[in-house]
């Protein structure tokens, strides 16, 4: 698979690695790169992620086989929306965004018939944001998920596909419905529940924390605004995982109140049974 | 600092560790296993860790100079309590406890006032436990928290300050119930809280988690047994932790029913705001 040209809109982690990877595998001939900050831009030519760079998006899009939307989540349809007006026939769109139904309702069918925009997620996040962190390996051995919509046809579907192969990652095709209510329980909830951990935590007690702590609030660290914006899409699938864990939660408290050691043994070895089956 | 005689009672992480520990240090002339698990002793032997072992804990115990017991936090009462009654004057004790508080008053006024017993908790643990992942090096760069009691001199807690300093750690010596207090929101919180995540998630979407699940589950992979023992010692503290975690994630339930962005922003950095002060 080689493209003449891909335009990566939005030039941070996500974005940056996909200009790494793309040239390292030699997916396109250019590699156009797309950001309202022109510090950013500046310094992925200097560090190679992309080729040229262009600073409105419809000319950065205009002669695109590709275009890949790496922006906050509650930016993408819009981005999407405005690039594809200029794109010409047969443009291919697909972004990088945590969040699928938000982005997918609010582009509709408001896209031109020539162009095609198939979702996909990488899980391929980090604490460290910023382009200063991409790598052209970020993707290998890690999943991107693809959420086909009502409007693709299978074969833009496998392009995409395709696409997010060649830079390294597997790719597991989800129902968009399904892939937001996952990701609530094995990405979104973890994030707010590191975060809840962090903030309860007094500054001068970091001193005496260890690999536990350290494990569990990692992800604390996150850009508060990107995340912030991913709670707001995914608010109600959020909030379902948040009772579940609630719940979970509770049944460790009453067994702590009531002495119930055998009970916390099971409630901890189940947990275990999971982690385990994850590996290290 | 060198003794002649180490035991070390409980042939697992910690203990196999400070095996390795004091002999790579040249801190003893001998080192003396003790643990019930005929498997693990000859291990012990077969990997370097200990020169000798004893089957018994008062032979074990009675030519040494320290004693340090590192088995479950509800039985390192009753082994210091055995083991002293048959070691010689002047014996140091100390141990490896996650908890203080349960072990202190279960001691109470109970041992010979021939015998010094000096509690500590190295922050060393990992969701990898067993003796084959014991390392030379587990205690540098960690700290080693001392909490003298009120039978203490001052002599004894310098000497076992400078036994655990000898392994590679640094030491901070706190009042048992500040450690209680601050380790259940640094250790104990973080460690329910990973396992209820974990425990609520279902194995077959595990092929769709990223760095963020595995970061902050990871803890859950511990010892089910170790950690219901180490949650029912600091019950109290534990339950005290949750009250202020549950506190915490119901605002940002609030804020997220509320649609309230910048509230979340607001609220997702405080929380960067302190795992940035802990650094990566």
């Amino acid at each position: 698979m080689r493209f003449d040209q891909i335009t990566i809109v939005g030039l941070g982690l996500i974005g940056g690695s996909i200009g790494l990877a793309a040239k390292a595998r030699g997916l396109a001939r250019h590699v156009v790169g797309v950001d309202c900050n022109h510090t950013l831009r500046a310094r992925a030519i200097e560090t190679g992620v992309i080729d040229e760079y262009c600073s409105d998006l419809p000319s950065g899009a205009s002669n695109a086989d590709i275009v890949v939307v790496c922006t906050p989540v509650n930016t993408i349809a819009d981005t999407i929306l405005s690039a594809a007006s200029l794109a010409r026939n047969g443009t291919l769109f697909t972004d990088a965004g945590s969040t699928k139904g938000n982005i997918i309702t609010a582009i509709g069918s408001r896209l031109p018939g020539v162009v095609h925009y198939v979702p996909a997620h990488p899980l391929a996040g980090a604490e460290k944001n910023g382009i200063e962190h991409a790598r052209a390996d970020l993707f290998e051995n890690r999943v991107t998920v693809v959420t086909p919509t009502v409007w693709n046809a299978l074969e833009e579907v496998s392009r995409v596909e395709q696409f997010w192969m060649a830079l390294g990652s597997r790719v597991v095709r989800m129902q968009v419905e399904e892939h937001d209510r996952v990701l609530a329980m094995t990405s979104h909830l973890p994030h707010a529940v590191a975060a809840a951990v962090s903030g309860i935590t007094p500054v001068e007690w970091l001193a005496v924390t260890a690999g536990g702590f350290r494990d569990v609030t990692r992800i604390a660290a996150g850009d508060p605004a990107l995340w912030a914006a991913i709670f707001e899409a995914n608010g109600d699938q959020v909030l379902a995982s948040l009772e579940l864990f609630r719940t979970r939660l509770g049944e460790f408290e009453r067994l702590l109140m009531n002495g119930d050691g055998a009970g916390l043994l099971g409630w901890l070895s189940e947990a275990k049974r999971v982690r385990d089956a994850l590996g290290s």
